[in-house]
């Protein structure tokens, strides 16, 4: 879905804590995120070791999601994206802000973690425990994360709102880009509108998901 | 069609006044609009029941519909939307104008509705009469209200016309800030030359309805 | 083609001058321009006056057709564009101006068409000779003019360099609107830069038609 | 391809310089790129004669890539485009620069080849030596030159990373017009980033390299 959207391209991928074992989560092979299958989910522990390889290859960011399952127990699912309408927040003072209760969870801030400050200048990857620990702990209790240079990190307690956080972070940051070439001041929800609006949006979640899912894979069952 | 355009996508909704029953308007049951067929269109009165629900689940924000059809007995049908370009003009200090004759119907002006003035801070939802009664207030005599932090409602004496305008507003809303972006005064419709030519949309609204059927269902006849 | 690439919608014309007598020109019935077939196509005259109408509804606005047809004895082709990308200029003090070679044609200078200017406040349509005389005196010897608040106007020895320059109108406008959002100067294509390029422009023309043509029909003969 | 992402339309060329004769390279006959197959390329030695021309039409601009050729041995491939993101930069005072590591490549420094300044008044075509050697001379020895009121050429030691620098060099350039309409300091990757994150680039090549394959070619083996 998220491919479809150009949230992902080629790079960035999906997660999801084992239901049956909290200290595991599962997560594709190196492999771009239109093309994965079943067969290409692997099980993964918090150290960011794979349980069975069988030799198949592995992100070099799969960090990014045992570090954040380590920190947030309350976190089911993990998504790391490129998304085009997020990279020039990350590298920009500007802050994003939620512009319509569909973003209401941006109303919580939306922190930016910049891997230059604590690692130097790097290849600006989550690449191991330490730099995957640094963003979780930017990230907090938050639903999101913007990385400096790379994209962001959306976290939920299920896949679907996890990927539907993805969509609409992205959604908004153009949405914010276009109010700000309007001038003057901009009347973003507060964080009291946040919160309400967001418990919405896992009520109306399955209303969109069902639209997605008709139209990447139009023969699944509803 | 709207879908298809980016205007909607999982949330807004599309209702038309009865014509049997002034009293009464056709709305789908709680579906993303894209799916909508048929057998998923319900009845309501004007103070949001359904008038037969059979367990179907209707929407939060019937009332928007409701209270409309209640204030303006001129309106045929409504749109609702959370369309991309209107939701920065919805969160801004810059009036929505003009650009162009076929967004001639927002020379009457476009007023902002914003939920928080009169209600504190909410989920953003229009989910009762008072909330519907006072965006109805704020729409006045107009065809156009956007909704802070939220979306927009275009009305118009035919579905065919509400859609037109939920889709021009859209554009319009591009343009204009594109416009902007450029610097400088902006040379926009008068409000008599936005009279004038709204009643040549009128004329011409079948040659792109025409277009936009064959787009979404070429199977239909014309 | 144009409407494939957004240029033109359910409105905008192209018309030819009849290559048998340069007198009349032809141009479709008034419909969507993607829905026009061969069966559609209509002969005018330079008054403007179908030469058989066969009760077949024609275009208000054919006489910005047959103004420039009579103003202008080069002009082979005429398409008439609410392009999204010239309306903001169309209503902007910022000129249109060539930022690379495929534009280059925009080096001549691009006027921009004030119909309140001559006329008051109108519905904005060129519905007589007199609008379309005021616009043909206005695009003078010029390759395109801008018309506030409606679209834009290209004219060309043929159909394709019609076409191709609607387009690359488009395409420059964008880029134009773009640049300036960087800040600081701009380096134009100098008018006689303009000049030169634009000659290679007609040696290339059928490259990217044939390309065109391959996408919009891929089962017509190159 | 890159026909496929608008980063190359009618115009723009792909060329490899031969595997088995470094003297030589192979380039399509003068034709849209999404239109040339395997009878179309053609082999070119490094004054951009044609070894076997058959009467087929050669681009004017082939001395774009037979100078490149002759200055940088570690070029194995080169793209030219007109790709709509980096016009503007072309002619702009604003340097294009890294915004996140995909494009970590444009930290070595991306310079702008004006061909007024040279060679004054023009036709803007790389069509001789001259011009060929003096845009190489620009380019030096960075992977990506402007060229004003033009486009851009990408240099790589494959085809595969010539086509990836294209592409992310497009992103990256409307990336960075976004972070600039957002105001204030933009946290651009440092050229240390740059060339730590371009080595990862390497790494990762396939991984989107296959996407894109089955994207346009579905029924190519992997």
């Amino acid at each position: 879905m998220l491919a479809d959207f150009g949230v992902l391209d080629g790079f960035g991928h999906v997660s999801a804590r084992d239901p049956k074992n909290p200290n595991h989560f599962l997560m594709s092979r190196s492999l771009a995120p239109a093309l994965v299958t079943a067969d290409d989910i692997m099980e993964f522990d918090l150290d960011g070791n794979a349980v069975d390889a069988r030799g198949r290859q592995v992100f070099l960011e799969r960090f990014i999601h045992s570090e954040i399952y380590k920190a947030r127990p309350d976190v089911m699912a993990v998504v790391h994206t490129h998304s085009p309408g997020v990279i020039p927040f990350g590298v920009s003072q500007m802050a994003l802000r939620p512009m319509f209760h569909n973003a209401a969870f941006l109303g919580a801030g939306v922190p930016v973690w910049d891997i230059r400050k604590e690692f130097g200048e790097t290849d600006m990857l989550v690449r191991d425990s330490a730099r995957g620990k640094s963003l979780a702990t930017t990230l907090g209790d938050k639903p999101v994360v913007l990385m400096r240079g790379h994209g962001d990190v959306t976290v939920a307690p299920s896949v679907r709102m996890a990927v539907f956080r993805a969509y609409y972070t992205d959604v908004d940051a153009k949405l914010q880009a276009q109010a700000i070439g309007l001038g003057g001041e901009i009347n973003y929800l507060t964080p009291g509108e946040g919160a309400k609006a967001d418990t919405i949006n896992f009520v109306v979640l399955d209303r969109i998901w069902n639209l997605w899912k008709m139209r990447v894979a139009p023969g699944l069952p509803k």
